[in-house]
């Protein structure tokens, strides 16, 4: 279940996508944020951190691109889907590869298991919110 | 229950805070910040608008001011406490602003009251965080 | 003349793309940023703000992307090429719209020129700062 | 001379503070911000990175709020000003602590004096405003 901002959106003026599907798109991306942020610092303080610039990298773009989004799709009915279309294709994008990165280390860094479910989860909810958003085209 | 963040700070390192208590505070920031986008853009939306200009600006500064101060809670053990506790200090003032507004503009735009609930729980969420950073000085 | 952020980033490490290059896109992309909030907050106080929802919704969507994009810019040799180029891409699809909006209004409301011009640079930096991309990857 | 942002606000609507000022401060706010976020970077990438942790968290959040100091010093007459009083001292304190990081820092890694320079400015420049703001209340 999104948190309460759905019921925010509750009216159907024409042009506003389906509030639910955003919603629960606008959640992930934030849940996706919040884990990567936490992931990146305790990747700053592991004693190798070295290995881990990547990831920490990686996290940082997430979590900025991911803010960045959920905000965009906030904004409803958006005046500019081509841009939101791609905005959310980078978001996605992004969560991929941090999952990938996260994934690959969760051996050795078990901390980056928690980051790579809520990067994936808000993949699958991009791809939700990006069918919606090209059949609003 | 908070989000699946609070797991990744398991390690009890010397001079981290009660994770819990942060990412309570964490969770409640995040969930006024995307309150505050969504209720700002309604607000923009309604006939009216030039009434709610101040609300959107409230909205928009305190969906900054708890983004800016759930990246700050997410970094521990933080180097630099009086500056943690001032910004815990000024996004909780932020939100109470923004309740208060909602409240008094609820009666005739009921959007405002998702709103005004989640900026509370984020007043509430600030002061127990405080509590500890300042305990921890 | 960007800001003496690009003395920062002196040395040639391998991978790095060109300096110069990543500084001016960030500098114009934090400056733009600054002027969509301006235009935005301008926008918003103007007697019939209704005729410029759009305009505030496609400012506040620039000034978000654009500061993402510049944090990602910062971070170089960067892990992931293919999500930079994407969200550059998305960041001057952004810059293009609010610059078409801004000119659109801009016999009526004078402030919004300031805006447009700057959302013009931008869309200029960031496509100097794709060819870069694309060509590194 | 701040950037163009501040001739947007040209209009001396009864409440906006001396936009002059502001701009000069949202403007050494953004290139603070920069500055951290590419100081941060490099940070990242030396040898011993773990001497610079506190360096990378200081960076991080002083530039998360010098943006959202400067988004809310653009909202303007600000309906908020005692909120507004207390994040620029947030933002004063966090540039402080950066800088006087970042010069402890300097002679071994020379990279962090830009960043020091961009903190010192920013202080200066929200002393300027808080000024203002004390005296608006």
């Amino acid at each position: 279940m999104p948190h309460a901002s759905v019921l925010l959106r509750h009216d159907q003026a024409p042009g506003v996508l389906d509030p639910q599907a955003f919603a629960m798109c606008i959640d992930a991306a934030f849940k996706a944020a919040q884990a990567c942020m936490a992931c990146s610092d305790i990747c700053l303080a592991v004693e190798d951190a070295r290995l881990l610039i990547k990831c920490v990298r990686l996290n940082s773009d997430c979590a900025d691109l991911c803010v960045a989004t959920g905000w965009m799709l906030s904004r409803e009915p958006h005046p500019d889907r081509e841009t939101m279309q791609r905005q959310i294709e980078a978001c996605a994008k992004a969560c991929q590869e941090t999952a990938a990165e996260c994934e690959r280390l969760a051996t050795l860094y078990p901390h980056t298991k928690v980051c790579a479910a809520a990067c994936k989860r808000c993949v699958a909810a991009c791809l939700d919110a990006l069918r919606l958003v090209c059949r609003g085209r």
